[in-house]
C-alpha cells in the first residue's frame, strides 16, 4: 500500500463538527484544502458554518493559502459518501470511549485503505480506541489545542496496532500544513500538554473548593504572572532562569528540598540523581548555545512584546 | 502610629540582592525611587549592579518614571544603616525558613516602626516567619514573579500577627507602583500562582522521571500549546471556552467525568454541586458582560498578537 505524499493531499474529511472539529475545518480550508464534514447532530451543518465564519477573519489576517475558500466546504450527511474522496481524515467526535471505538470502526469500513485516520481525542490512547477497527494500523492520535486554527501544537502518537509509518506520515502532514508537532514514542493518558494543564486545573479546582482562591484570583495569577512567560519559555527553561547564573543545576541542587513543600496537592517526584541529571542535561540540550544571559534577554524582550501586543504597557 | 501614604514613599530598602532582590531593585529604581540594598554575600554589590544593568534596557524601553536613575542605588554593608532611611522594605533572602525568621527579626529591630516590611518568599506563610519579630504587625508577604521588573503580579498576604492595615497599605503601595496585586485573605503554602505552576512542574518532573516526555517536549508542549492562551485568559476562562456556547457550565456538566481520567498524578477534586456552581458563577462574574463570542474574539486576537510579537507568524 502506498499513501499519497503528505504534500499531495488535496481533500480532507472531518468527522465531528463541534468546537474542535469546526476549528479544524476552518484551518484546513484556510490552508487551501477541499474539506468534507460529517456530523450526525441536529443543526450541525449550520453550527459548523458559524464556527468557520467566526474563525475566518483571524485566518484571513494571518494569510490564507492559495485557493483557500470557504466554498470548498461540503457538509455531507452520509458517512460513506463523506469518506469517498478523503485523503486524510480528522475525527473530533465527543470524548466518549465507546462512541470513539464504534465511530473509528465505522470510519475504517468506508475509508480508502491508504488513508490515515487521525483522532483529536484529548486523552484516550489509540490502543483503547482502535480495538474494533479492521485496519487499526492507519489509526493515529493527532491531538490539537483549542482553537485548532490558531494554536500550533499537535501531539501525534500511535496505538499498539498503529504502524510507525502512519505515525510518521501524520507528523509530516501536520508539519507540512504549518503545525508544531510533538511525536510521542509512548502512549500516556492525556499525552503531554493536557497532563500539565490538567495538573494545574485540578489544583485550581481544589483551591476553589477549599475557599483558598476565587476563580478571578486564579485567572489573574496566571495572566499577570507565570502565564506571561510560558509562550516564550516552557516550565523547564523558566526554572533554568530561576537558578541565576547557575541555571537548572543550581535550581535543583538548592531548591530541591522545596519540592517537598506543600505547594500543591500533587505529590512531588522523587528528585533522584538520575532525574536531576536528566533535567539538567535536557535543559542544556534545549538551550543549545544560548547562555543564561541570552535566555534572560530573550525572555525579557518576549514579555515586553507580549504585554505590548495585548495593549497592557 | 501613622504610616507614610503609599504614594509618598521616596526611599526603599531591599534586603537580599540575588535574582529576585536585584530585580526588585531595578524595578524600584526605574519607578524613580531611591534604593538602598543590603546583602551580606561576598561580591553581592557587583552582582547587583550587573543585574540592574541587564534589566535597565528593558525598563528604559518600557519608560522610566521621572527622576529614575541607576545612580539612586546605594549598596550598604551595615543593616542598621541600610534601614535608617527606609520607608518600605522588601526582603528577598534565600528561601530558608530559619534564615528568614532570624533576618526578619533583625530587620525589625533596626527599622523605623511605621515602616512595612514585605517578604518575597515564594512559599512560606508570614505566620511562620514573623515569630521572632518584636513588631510582627508590619510584616507582610509581597510575593513577586521572576523577573520582578517585568512580571506585574504580586501576591500580598499577612500572617496571623500582621495587621490588616499593613496588608492593605502594601497592596495599595504595589498598585501605586504599577503592579497587579492579588490580596489574599488566607495564608496558603505557595500562595496561588506558585501552587498552580508547581502542580504543573511536578507533573513535568514525573513525566521526565518516567521517560514519558523529554525536557524539550515538555517546554514545546507549553510554548506552542496552552502557554499561548494563558497570558490572555487564565485556566478558568480558557475552559469556559472549551464548553462551546454553553461555556463553563456545559464544560463541567459534560466533561466532569473526565476529571477522573488518569491525566496527571494529581488526584482530582471532587466535583460537588457546590464546586460546580462556584466555578460557573465565578467565571460568569469574571466574564462580566463578555459573551462567549466576545471572549473567543479576544482570545483569537490575543493569540495572533502574541505570535506576531514573538515573530512566529
Amino acid at each position: 500500500m502506498t499513501r499519497v505524499a503528505p504534500q499531495d493531499v488535496r481533500h480532507i474529511t472531518c468527522v465531528g463538527a463541534g468546537v474542535i472539529g469546526g476549528g479544524w475545518v476552518a484551518y484546513f480550508l484556510a490552508r487551501g484544502y477541499e474539506v468534507t464534514a460529517w456530523d450526525p447532530a441536529e443543526g450541525a451543518g449550520e453550527r459548523l458554518r458559524a464556527i468557520v465564519d467566526s474563525a475566518w477573519p483571524a485566518l484571513t489576517e494571518l494569510g490564507l493559502s492559495e485557493g483557500a475558500d470557504r466554498a470548498n466546504l461540503t457538509f455531507e450527511p452520509d458517512l460513506a459518501t463523506a469518506m469517498a474522496k478523503a485523503q486524510f481524515v480528522q475525527e473530533s467526535a465527543p470524548e466518549d470511549l465507546d462512541l470513539k471505538i464504534q465511530l473509528l470502526a465505522d470510519i475504517d469500513k468506508v475509508t480508502p485503505l491508504d488513508v490515515v485516520v487521525s483522532s483529536s481525542t484529548s486523552g484516550y490512547g489509540m490502543s483503547e480506541m482502535q480495538v474494533a477497527c479492521a485496519h487499526p494500523d492507519r489509526m493515529v492520535v493527532g491531538h490539537p489545542f483549542n482553537p485548532p486554527y490558531l494554536i500550533p501544537l499537535v501531539e501525534v502518537v500511535g496505538g499498539k496496532q498503529t504502524s510507525p509509518e502512519a505515525v510518521a506520515w501524520t507528523s509530516d502532514f501536520f508539519r507540512h500544513i504549518g503545525k508544531s508537532v510533538i511525536t510521542m514514542d509512548e502512549e500516556v493518558p492525556g499525552f503531554i500538554a493536557n497532563r500539565l494543564q490538567e495538573a494545574l486545573w485540578r489544583e485550581a479546582l481544589h483551591m476553589v473548593a477549599a475557599g483558598e482562591a476565587t476563580v478571578e484570583q486564579i485567572d489573574l495569577s496566571i495572566t499577570d504572572g507565570p502565564g506571561l512567560r510560558w509562550p516564550i519559555h516552557g516550565p523547564m527553561l523558566t526554572f533554568h532562569l530561576a537558578g541565576g547564573q547557575g541555571g537548572m543545576a543550581h535550581m535543583l541542587d538548592h531548591f530541591g528540598p522545596s519540592l517537598k513543600s506543600p505547594w500543591t496537592r500533587l505529590e512531588a517526584a522523587e528528585l533522584t540523581p538520575e532525574l536531576r541529571d536528566a533535567v539538567v542535561e535536557g535543559v542544556d540540550r534545549e538551550a543549545g548555545g544560548r547562555t543564561i544571559n541570552d535566555l534572560i534577554a530573550e525572555r525579557d524582550a518576549g514579555i515586553i512584546a507580549i504585554q505590548r501586543a495585548l495593549g497592557r504597557v
